[in-house]
């Protein structure tokens, strides 16, 4: 999802102020063209077959052969709720059906929205997807906690267990004072 | 929150599918720059007083004239909340306390994604901000139905009330059949 520095560099962008705008806009020099950056919008599923929770192990960077929920950017013109079925599918080669909202997270250092469902699996028909390495249904005691590829992925699977047989509840958002960037004291590094 | 058309012009993008991309997006054809285009979050909150609510008369177009909830886009590196908290302070020059996330609806034409919290008013004190004509507080048979700007504004203010009192509900999302796009049979136009 991003431009390569080869292309920034050939359009040697400033930040300037548009007319009208309140905060400063990168402007490109040589044709004006206003590069409004938005926040983006990340759509998964804590997805459960039984007591079993769809987990995938990332064929891609950042974070390549940790264990996430299947999860991704929601494209344009696409409802958060299909993005979410989407993604599952792409991933886990996964039709899953949605339940509620589960959680809004915040990364805003990486101006990520993060909207995560809650869903289940009809049957346990799943494969690999392209961005996966390896996809599996997990019981609580089997999932690769050292392995988690963001603190998102931790808090939900934490969430989803907390509200286990309830329907009605707010949705879950950053724990405290957490803006999504360590994982346990560790630092991470995005790719 | 978009280039003029003479700026699209002078950049002359087609539409094309970068290497390792799963879609086309447009590209420009002399240096090669990818407009990853991102849906766009919009924040915004449901705001009483007692019983009365918070609403804004839009001085900007789309739908100027017409009364909304202080809301608009998140921003970079912004959370979601603050966002929230942001608009009410720039359109109704309003602190707000948000109690939770009320609704999450869609609005796929648009590419928009709307988080509308539920919060409150400590002291009756707002004015009007730079993109408001006029702000008040009104009880619920003041309001001027006729005069709602967005599909989503009726359907908050409508969902907010159905759940007064409640903590714990799922957030709502737009009504069976609907994309946000038309308000009692009137076509919108989106300027």
């Amino acid at each position: 999802m991003t431009n390569s520095s080869d292309d920034v560099t050939r359009h040697a962008f400033s930040k300037r102020l548009p007319d009208g705008d309140s905060r400063e806009r990168m402007v490109c020099d040589s044709c004006g063209w206003i590069d409004y950056v938005n926040p983006k919008v990340v759509v998964g599923a804590v997805c459960t077959f039984g007591a079993k929770i769809l987990l995938c192990r990332r064929a891609i960077n950042p974070r390549k052969g940790f264990w996430t929920l299947p999860a991704g950017y929601l494209e344009e013109h696409e409802t958060t709720e299909d993005g979410a079925r989407r993604e599952a599918r792409e991933e886990a080669l996964a039709e899953i059906t949605l339940d509620r909202l589960l959680a809004v997270y915040n990364v805003p250092r990486l101006s990520q929205v993060q909207l995560i469902y809650r869903a289940t699996l009809a049957e346990p028909v799943f494969g690999v997807g392209e961005e996966s390495l390896e996809v599996g249904l997990f019981d609580w005691d089997e999932i690769p906690w050292d392995e988690i590829a963001f603190p998102t992925v931790l808090w939900a699977l934490q969430n989803h267990r907390s509200v286990m047989g309830q329907t009605d509840f707010a949705p879950f958002t950053n724990p405290a004072g957490e803006v999504g960037d360590m994982l346990r004291g560790m630092a991470f590094k995005e790719d």
